[in-house]
């Protein structure tokens, strides 16, 4: 028996900060927390280090800034929970996937190293880099042609945001950078690295972003196949894979000073911020969806049978909860679209009326639509601004609006692209259903919680109830239980998400006559999928290409 | 011989004003202009006279504010020329169509009266009242399985906006106002009616509104197998027909009394505002396509024989000049597409740099459009915001917009809304080529011409050299060529072409580059078109037939 309450930390690196959050282990209660935001934010236009000119669609990051927030969070979050840091027994990290970087043997990023600094190559490429998309395709047709056995494993494309397709662009394109590295390392498991002192790889960012399958990566003649140079590159990868929730070592003497926590607490196996979030909302078990919805939304299942569900992005064994299938889908843009809307196509009357009521502009497009009955807009949106990933796997397919007259107002544009990410993830949910693997809850987290309506209509689109995770923070809350399992204090994830998950039940409920109405419009929904996403996505692809190519002449 | 320079008058009657221009008989020399804005404007979502909602797609005015177009434009004109009123020798009048209203015996408006006024059909229903469209699909649809003869006069389909069209749903919607009205009359005649105290139906709007060909109407025995009760219609159109450039009469005691003229001055039969235009133009020959490019486009061109065009509006004989086939098509949005997008579509920062600059939203966004490569916005959008007229004749059609990602700007959108209207226009032309009316050259005239960077898109994207009308007021300027024949200035309209047409060759010709590109967006144009317009046409019939329901079932 401890004498005291004992706590633990949870640390969830998102895409433009961290957030630490500290809990009282035995129920889950959330204490304090607190965000550091990384100073170097993403990379998109040009490599800090040297102010050189990033190509299009390059995404990188500082690894020191992911210090950074152990070292300012940690402690802040253990400040605001007001609790003696001697209590917390245990630390644990999710990342953002697949986000991943070129290091030494002893865990040191090149990019810190001045003969490699100025090598775009050698900084951390975030998951949404997606200048590897020849390399996916590459990656994806050569499966195919070969009858790989795990390519339907990942609904049979590989993503050019994944770890295969990001190392082969490296190769390719700065082979002293990719002769340098001893190591290609997720985030995800290289802070585990620097807290624990011990280079492990966690079973889901292995099997969902690294191909790792049936316990093997894909093989050396595979490999070979793509490019003789890159046949060695699973060597660059740790061989130690580790089991979620497993401890992964005590934290170091380095890391205790930057956290202000006790030497030699446990520090748990690396994990991915979707993927923890489960358990945070106490799914451990088949028949529930879990969505986390913000910019992009990402959808996780579990499953005690293997199923091929078409789109998904993948499924792990072990890649959610130990010893059960682990399903992952998504939707690449949902929120981002919400705010491109409000950045690039909102007049500036809606502006002026959000500011005279004191709220924000999406909260006055989402009441002002809510107002209407369903179909009254006359609209449907095809949600792919940022291509679709499940589940047609394309990201040079984009968004559609239909239905559009002189009448149309801003609101009910806003509202159709609400609804079409609501249709989104019903096509998403009718694909797992399809394959065997039932859906019969879904559980929301994230930022778009707090848009009820938005909730609201969501239950209504896909006709189930809706429960919510009861946290703001459901990714450092889903890693907080890992540390108390990996520090002890229960005996497994199962355990330790009856007693700290956070969930309220059917919070929405759908109603049956918006549903009913809403059938139809999924109808034509679906008739518009099909058609712009298989009978004629070439009309999509064709725009890209011109588009792409009219860019490069605009360049000369 | 006259002793004094002697002076015509044309009133151009808009959608939303009505302007009066004074013209030098002679060599048609424009001395002085003047508008009057309608005070109730378009009524589309309520009816000014009870403040009752009106219905989705409706459109009406007030004949009230035509008669003060009379009272305030056209003494105006007169004064900013500084001519002596006795000097004008004869006034002419032009109009939208098909605009028309229900009237008593002598011309009495029905909604003048106590008895109707609250009754919406008992008001002006304008060209883009929409709300017929099941009407007008009945019409099309019986006249096919008859084999009507005149079906194929227009273009194999008979617009909602049309006489029959209205005049069918007024009968079914409100049996009162049907029986009360001895007349359902164009606007473009009523107002003559006013202006010369006679009853009279131009050959124009009689052929290409009220399906008059070959000297009648359809029979009475097809009516009635549209509606028993709609049988006798046709006894309530004017049974005299007049050719364009007659004299309808002489200016009334009480139209003097409005305009300021003299008592007594030649009257011209009416016409309607893009087939004015021509003449205007100088356009008296085949071979050359009139665009009146505004918030709509409407086509115009002259043939020696009689064609079928597919999907054009209709072909009448002396419906623009005597004794040539007249042709028309349109596009129901164009300019109006352009006002909703700035209205609707583009935010705060764009107005504001704009004001910063000292020009309008919209030379701002066709300035950062134009600086772009053909295709860099990656869009494709379908100019259908107020349904389709030519090639597709349907009211149920709706606007698309496709491509849009994350980095779209407010401009690329403009952008491909102006060269969706181009590719529209395209459409037409292709579709009169294909019927043997070759089109050789593009004139243009109306507000549009204005955007410069927009007509070299149009001439890039139809491929031909672009002349445009040297007038700012080109239908007000071919009526009053008509108001000099009817006077006896000139003997017909195509001397007087010659002495008063103003017209300026070839400004703008194709890029050889930018029309190759334009060819490729073009087919893509052209895919999405065939798809929405033919393939699964009942996409967007669902769309409007469920927007229509959900809004009734809001009013309950």
């Amino acid at each position: 028996m401890h004498p005291s309450p004992q706590h633990v930390i949870g640390v969830d690196f998102g895409t433009l900060s961290g957030r630490a959050v500290l809990v009282r282990a035995e129920d889950g209660e959330e204490l304090g927390e607190a965000e550091h935001v990384y100073a170097h934010a993403v990379m998109s236009s040009e490599l800090a280090a040297s102010g050189a000119a990033l190509p299009p669609n390059w995404a990188l990051q500082d690894p020191d800034d992911y210090i950074e927030v152990l070292r300012q969070a940690v402690p802040a979050a253990v400040a605001a929970a007001g609790v003696d840091p001697a209590t917390v027994v245990g630390i644990a990290t999710d990342f953002t996937a697949c986000t991943v970087l070129p290091v030494l043997a002893d865990g040191t990023p090149l990019c810190r190293l001045d003969a490699w600094r100025e090598h775009p190559h050698a900084w951390v490429k975030l998951w949404r880099h997606h200048a590897a998309q020849p390399q996916a395709d590459r990656i994806t047709d050569l499966a195919a042609a070969r009858g790989e056995p795990w390519l339907g494993r990942y609904g049979g494309r590989i993503s050019s945001e994944w770890e295969f397709a990001k190392a082969l662009q490296l190769l390719e394109e700065d082979p002293g950078v990719y002769a340098a590295m001893d190591r290609f390392v997720e985030a995800a498991d290289w802070i585990v690295w620097q807290l624990g002192g011990v280079e492990l790889r966690n079973e889901c960012t292995a099997g969902y972003k690294g191909i790792y399958q049936d316990g093997r990566y894909p093989g050396e003649d595979y490999l070979a196949a793509l490019n003789p140079q890159f046949a060695g590159f699973t060597d660059k990868l740790s061989p130690a894979i580790a089991a979620l929730g497993g401890r992964a070592g005590g934290l170091t003497a380095s890391a205790a000073g930057w956290t202000g926590l006790r030497e030699g607490i446990a520090v748990a196996v690396g994990n991915v911020d979707a993927h923890v979030t489960a358990p945070a909302a106490g799914i451990t078990e088949p028949g529930r969806m879990m969505a986390i919805m913000g910019t992009s939304t990402c959808h996780v299942m579990l499953g005690e049978q293997l199923a091929e569900v078409p789109g998904m992005c993948g499924v792990v064994r072990g890649g959610i909860v130990p010893e059960q299938w682990g399903y992952e889908a998504g939707q690449s843009g949902v929120g981002d679209i919400f705010a491109w809307y409000v950045e690039a196509g909102v007049p500036p009357a809606y502006h002026e009326q959000a500011r005279a009521l004191g709220i924000s502009v999406h909260e006055h497009l989402t009441a002002l639509g809510a107002a209407q009955n369903v179909g009254e807009h006359g609209l449907i949106a095809l949600d792919w601004w940022s291509g679709n990933r499940s589940v047609l796997v394309d990201h040079e397919l984009s968004g559609v609006l239909v239905g559009m007259t002189l009448a149309t107002r801003p609101h009910e544009v806003y509202r159709a692209l609400i609804e079409a990410t609501a249709f989104g993830t019903r096509k998403i949910i009718d694909a797992f259903n399809d394959a065997g693997v039932g859906v019969r809850e879904f559980v929301a987290a994230g930022g778009l919680l707090k848009n009820e309506p938005l909730m609201q209509c969501y239950a209504d689109v896909i006709g189930l109830p809706i429960s919510v995770i009861d946290s703001d923070q459901g990714p450092a809350l889903g890693s907080a239980m890992h540390a108390a399992v990996a520090a002890g204090v229960h005996p497994d994830i199962y355990a330790a998400a009856r007693a700290m998950g956070r969930l309220r039940r059917d919070v929405y409920e759908p109603d049956a006559e918006r549903a009913s109405a809403y059938d139809e419009l999924y109808a034509l929904y679906g008739r518009l999928h099909d058609h712009f996403g298989l009978s004629d996505r070439e009309l999509m692809r064709s725009l890209a290409a011109i588009r792409v190519r009219a860019a490069r002449e605009a360049d000369r």
